[in-house]
């Protein structure tokens, strides 16, 4: 039995959007982060880190967005969206999920919070900076998708696709967002045509990107 | 059969510790990164991120440490540095790999690259804000340690630990290095009287933080 501490449209929704996927009941509990509830005490004690997502698996709580996607997808092989350890293709399903949660994710942490890294007051000049690096990840990835798509992981559809949809959902509002390179589109548009995809946006009550 | 491309103290030491510990042979191959040999086209080819490490397992080239740690550890099994898939404690084993992965090492990417952010007139105000960020990650961390240590896991070791003790020695230089923190310091200790740590110190030929 899952709970999961959420935010439209947070990393939790990679968390949320796979717990459909998966057919999995879960408990919603919203954190309002406008409100600053992920710092108060009795959240920090089930996630000291102060952010969403936490999902309680039997009662207790964990945290970390992508590890959460593995978890779940190693524990609910219907959907089967992971290789199996032991399979050459977990090397790469790895390897994509640790590259989006090292590479690509801090980019967009600055993006969201741009007076962590120099203060407030210089928080436009180190937005004008991530951007050509955000979309740097974007030429990358849509290389890897040209040669070897249509999903991370070739034809076969993953955990780490859904990561991605979500990092792609997130710069929506930059100034080139990331479904503008035509292999990030066509992922983009194929993640949002499954059935899971309405569900998570009608239960998060979200409208952008849809 | 392994090759390691590294440069030494580099992201790559992990993957290069782990080696060791696993009793594999892998053929090492030197990244100047000072004369920018992770930038030109034929390790381009390999890694497009230009950086290291890149694994060539059987052949085939794989990037990102904390992702090939975990390969590394689901192959081989002595010792045994991860809980298996289905053990309730791999879900823990993925909170911390992606939690060093995802809040840790990126502010370690700001501390080494501090003209990313803002541009290089802004290096040293960069520097000044990102290590208060990386002091609190070692709040939480030893705090954790101290309740449910010595290891991430608690009592059993994995690669987990390898990885951040990678993190702790890059702190070597900083204001207060991470073990100056008590169970973090423990834990550094524990992994340093490790033989595999003074292999990996000869082959790198490293000499800081013996």
């Amino acid at each position: 039995m899952y709970t999961l501490y959420y935010a439209p449209g947070a990393a939790s929704l990679l968390v949320h959007w796979l717990l459909i996927e998966f057919d999995q009941p879960c408990e919603l509990r919203r954190v309002d982060t406008q409100a600053g509830e992920q710092k108060r005490p009795e959240y920090l004690a089930l996630n000291p880190n102060g952010v969403v997502p936490t999902l309680l698996i039997d009662g207790r709580p964990h945290f970390e967005a992508a590890a959460l996607a593995m978890t779940l997808a190693d524990r609910h092989r219907m959907p089967d969206l992971a290789p199996a350890p032991g399979e050459p293709a977990r090397a790469d399903y790895h390897q994509w999920m640790f590259h989006l949660a090292n590479a690509v994710q801090p980019l967009f942490r600055i993006w969201w919070y741009p007076h962590e890294p120099a203060g407030a007051d210089h928080a436009g000049r180190v937005r004008e900076h991530v951007v050509p690096r955000i979309e740097a990840a974007w030429d990358r990835l849509d290389a890897h998708l040209a040669a070897h798509g249509p999903f991370l992981l070739g034809p076969r559809l993953s955990a780490a696709d859904f990561y991605l949809t979500m990092l792609l959902r997130w710069s929506r509002n930059m100034p080139r967002p990331g479904d503008r390179w035509p292999h990030l589109g066509e992922l983009a548009r194929r993640m949002k045509a499954r059935p899971s995809f309405a569900v998570l946006y009608e239960r998060e009550g979200l409208t952008e990107w849809a």
